[in-house]
């Protein structure tokens, strides 16, 4: 196990061959432009390649479809793209990773040779300087699937993530033929007209606890099913109630089929958003967390305001 | 009449005292950030220098605050930032402008020298070039007021006028110390709970013509009463139509006092927003428009479709 630089992962790649590149399940664009583009780059470099995920692709990003069929081979080794924890290859868990680059502080270090970029805002800012070391030249295919990855790991450069470098990468993307305009609609603003359906009804019912400072809306079964929606239209809807001016607890609630509600809890500090999710059998990070909770919505947001307004007092 | 450079107005700046900077009314992120930087800059420079708009700066904008009371003294001269027309200028019109900074092709050109950059996104971006060839170094104030109008006009780098240059802009202020991260939780996500209420109100009243391709929006001033709401509240809801898939054609109407509707219209290619909102006797760039009318919001969005839904069949 050795940690590696981008011109030495560079080096390394030079001599692989015959080659699956890793992308995480539950795919975002990080992982999915990450690992699109090296593999697009090592076939042009005259190698045999292919992507491996353990889930399929989002139709959302059908514009970093690589050309022609995946090529038939048995792969000779592992490049794993954003994956911070083997867990997280899913069906390919258990494949011996050569060659791991990723971005993530938390990376376990499970491959035998790490490149790792911590202070990155995305894997595909460090995919660029790889690519770069490898005396690639960027094309709009290219250009799309790393502008992906940085712009869909820093919301569109509005996370604090966003550095200066960041940036610079941007412009050099756009320089090479991003289509950031498209890009960017589609995985930023475009929303089906029934999401705007659902978000007026949980607008609706929006309740407002400890004077505002924290906000609780429901998405019910019913709700969907009158909408003709399901939790694939609702991504972005647990942004919502910690957008509220003054809201330091933005609770979402998401009925599921069998009595069962996904609740997304998103805090400003310094409410830590996995305590409360942690002491409801769930977790995730300081400001963004979740857990499930059996029962009716109601019931739920009883059992997280017990847990979360206390937090408010101190 | 003269059109400058960036050199050449930055010579002329260097020659103006006791300056009055113009922001255009109804002020947005780039009219305030851009005059606010002009503004400070000029007083480093060791002139007297003032911004004047004739509508208040929204409390969104409090980061942006010059140090200290405004100075006394009579205008010697007017620069206009960001301002396409003199009627524009509101309570400042027919103010005689020395010099009109500006990044809309639409610009009147009333200055008596006009420096335009009409393929920059954000008139922040000329002010960029404009302080370099001043020879201006960044501090955090200048790069947080010239971030918030190249960010303010882009949305976030989100739009389709967002160039290489303005990700390399973005990289420079990053790296003068803007605070990104803040002004965009500022600008982009934080909402007054008013807000949403109005949204509420504008989805139940969402109207959708020629199969889906044009929606429009209406917020009446009932609605504003009954949520405590104005228009400072409502930047982002004129973007709401257009964000909805397989729309071409956004229209948000914002009803005023005195029988007026504020209409925004916010198009995708090949549509061309100004020339819908030229038509009816306002303008604004290929994908953002906006124009008044006269009379109640039904009336005028019967206006703004008898225009807009003939360039669908085309």
């Amino acid at each position: 196990m050795a940690m590696l630089t981008a011109n030495e992962a560079a080096e390394l790649l030079r001599t692989l061959d015959d080659v699956a590149v890793l992308a995480h399940k539950n795919p975002d664009e990080d992982t999915v432009g990450g690992s699109v583009a090296l593999c697009a780059a090592l076939r042009r470099m005259g190698k045999r390649a292919r992507v491996l995920c353990s889930d399929p692709f989002s139709r959302q990003y059908a514009y970093l479809n690589l050309d022609g069929e995946a090529p038939e081979f048995e792969p000779s080794c592992y490049v794993a793209v954003d994956v911070a924890d083997p867990v997280l290859l899913g069906g390919y868990e258990g494949a011996p990773v050569r060659l791991c680059i990723d971005h993530h502080p938390s990376n376990r270090l499970y491959a035998e040779d790490t490149c790792l970029a911590p202070t990155a805002a995305a894997t595909c800012e460090l995919l660029f300087d790889i690519l770069a070391a490898l005396g690639m030249k960027l094309d709009a295919f290219l250009a799309n699937a790393l502008y992906s990855g940085v712009a869909g790991d820093t919301g569109c450069f509005r996370f604090t993530n966003t550095t200066a470098r960041t940036h610079e990468i941007a412009a050099a993307l756009l320089a090479a033929g991003a289509d950031a305009g498209n890009i960017n609609r589609v995985l930023f603003e475009q929303k089906p007209m029934r999401y705007y359906e659902i978000e007026r009804r949980a607008l609706e019912g929006l309740k407002s606890y400890a004077d505002g400072r924290c906000v609780c809306i429901a998405v019910t079964s019913e709700m969907k099913a009158a909408c003709g929606a399901d939790d694939s239209d609702l991504e972005n809807i647990s942004s919502l109630p910690r957008s509220i001016e003054g809201v330091l607890i933005g609770v979402t609630l998401k009925e599921q089929p069998g009595g069962r509600v996904r609740v997304s809890v998103r805090t400003q500090a310094p409410i830590d958003a996995s305590a409360i999710c942690g002491a409801l059998g769930g977790g995730g990070h300081a400001r963004a967390a979740g857990c499930e909770i059996s029962g009716p919505p109601d019931a739920a947001r009883e059992r997280v305001l017990a847990v979360a307004l206390p937090l408010l007092d101190n």
